[in-house]
């Protein structure tokens, strides 16, 4: 399962909306297949992993990371495949996380005869699709908010000043971080002050996400900002195609709603302050991946987030998951306790 | 001399304004002496253990943690003791950082016939002492600035609300980082505000440091305060007592300076933003042990040091030298770039 697990994760840059799925076939101890979900709208995992082998698999077992479909889809069902290749036993690490099919997939295998085991390094394969699972049980994308800051919190001087607060490894991991993810989502004061392309320079990392810039006052409208480079799609969320919130602002929880009817699992807030304060204050964001550099950059500076917070009772609380170094900087991971 | 070392840091309570010094006698491969410097003005760390052999130390080894003393000081010189004993061998950490007395020791023992090696574990050494060394060359102590703050770097509410930002876990690690420190130092504002005590008050750790309070002010008036309270002295400096900066404010060196001439090795700095700002543009301090707890206070919150910078080339480059979790909490140490 732990292959299966490494091989979905290839999948990441081709499965679009769909969740990365690896299938690894053994028989008497033996690998004799595998196989992973490659590209949006082609074959899955197993059909994959069974296409090596010409789909006989008589008294192998399978190793999935996901749930067999048992639907036509864009393919046909998988369950259907398995059953129909004379596999004895299929071992799962999760169900499907769509409620309308979840369960679906094992029932059609188990009425085969077939012996089905679920739960198998769950968590990690919980981890590895996190973005289609949230989207599949919420609607939203699975939100991370990238902050490089100083190490008293701030993200820019007074002047709006911010080059550079962390080292060049620190800066090569963010370009890992936006590869990783469906779509970059900032705002329109960021653009306008440092006109960021928001794309993956890194060599070796070809897939760049496609942009989102909310922008409240329709403040972007030159077509020549890096933003609008031709490196990938850039959507521009306003007030002619986004819903309001009680403040007049652009609500942002509609945004992420639109994201993810477009198949978007995943996105990453690269912003200012105030749209990072008011991603926190609207609780949109699951994760923060914070790049704290070892320098002071002064009580003038700005703070990472614009929160205006009063009593200690109303601070936000987070949990810390993981903190490492890279290079001289430090990179927490943490997210808002519920 | 590992073995030293640990001797050594046993006299931390004790020693006052002396190095802590352990001292180890080995003979044909088995200890058979150790000591170390135990009470101000007592016996050197050498003289307890050649004490356990009656001065009888024909053919062995000493291991000692700093060079042995040539002079007669509040006690008889410790080279002179070990060459009276017969040893054939001493191996030196360091050689003593005053730089009137320093390789003194080292000369009478090699003129008397002895076999001297300096060097063995010496970082360690000069870590264990670093409050002393620091003493030694400039009359400073070495200060230690301890922060508990939120991870956006924040150390109270704009009311002046602080309570509690850490968990009791790591206030419980500042208990026992008092009780490593000769002397804590804050501001009049502090205690204005929080009415501190300012004692260590963990069980198993009888020690509290002297107390000091920078009071630019005069302020500090009232002596029902807990900063007078019976458990340890409390100094103040104030305007009549301490030189003035060309601000008109207290000048900090000279508050160190005079600690310093105290025999005071070590000074922890619990302080608000206004002293840890104006120590750092000071540059006195060296080294920072930050307390990051896992919160966001916010942008209306006070900032961790009063420091007006404007340019992200003025911005203060730090060294981190350690980071570990206290619970939830993260402690990271680090000292100003030179």
């Amino acid at each position: 399962m732990d292959l299966a697990l490494k091989l979905a994760c290839q999948g990441m840059h081709g499965v679009g909306a769909n969740p990365m799925v690896g299938c690894v076939i053994e028989k008497a101890g033996r690998i004799i297949a595998q196989g992973y979900h490659q590209v949006f709208g082609e074959a899955h995992a197993e059909i994959n992993a069974l296409n090596q082998i010409n789909h006989q698999a008589d008294g192998a077992t399978l190793y999935v990371t996901l749930e067999p479909c048992s639907h036509q889809g864009k393919t046909p069902p998988c369950a259907q495949a398995i059953i129909e290749s004379g596999a004895k036993k299929v071992i799962i690490a999760m169900l499907d996380p769509n409620p309308l099919v979840s369960g679906k997939g094992v029932a059609m295998l188990k009425n085969a005869g077939i012996e089905v085991l679920a739960g198998l390094l769950e968590q990690q394969a919980q981890q590895l699709n996190r973005g289609f699972i949230k989207r599949m049980k919420t609607g939203l994308p699975f939100v991370t908010c990238k902050i490089a800051m100083s190490l008293d919190g701030k993200t820019s001087m007074q002047s709006g000043e911010s080059k550079w607060i962390t080292g060049e490894s620190a800066r090569i991991d963010v370009q890992k971080l936006r590869s990783k993810n469906q779509a970059i989502l900032t705002g329109s004061g960021t653009i306008l002050a440092d006109n960021p392309a928001m794309t993956v320079r890194l060599q070796g990392l070809s897939h760049t996400p496609i942009r989102v810039v909310i922008d409240s006052g329709h403040l972007i409208t030159d077509k020549t900002l890096n933003i609008f480079s031709n490196d990938a799609p850039t959507q521009i969320f306003n007030t002619d195609n986004t819903k309001l919130a009680t403040n007049g602002k652009i609500k942002l929880e509609d945004v992420l709603l639109q994201l993810g009817d477009q198949g978007i699992n995943t996105v990453l807030l690269e912003a200012g302050p105030g749209l990072i304060g008011a991603m926190i204050e609207s609780n949109l964001i699951d994760e923060f991946i914070i790049y704290s550099a070892p320098t002071l950059m002064g009580s003038h500076a700005n703070s990472m987030a614009q929160l205006p917070i009063n009593q200690m009772t109303d601070k936000i609380n987070l949990a810390i998951h993981d903190v490492r170094m890279i290079d001289e900087d430090m990179r927490i991971t943490a997210s808002i306790k519920p």
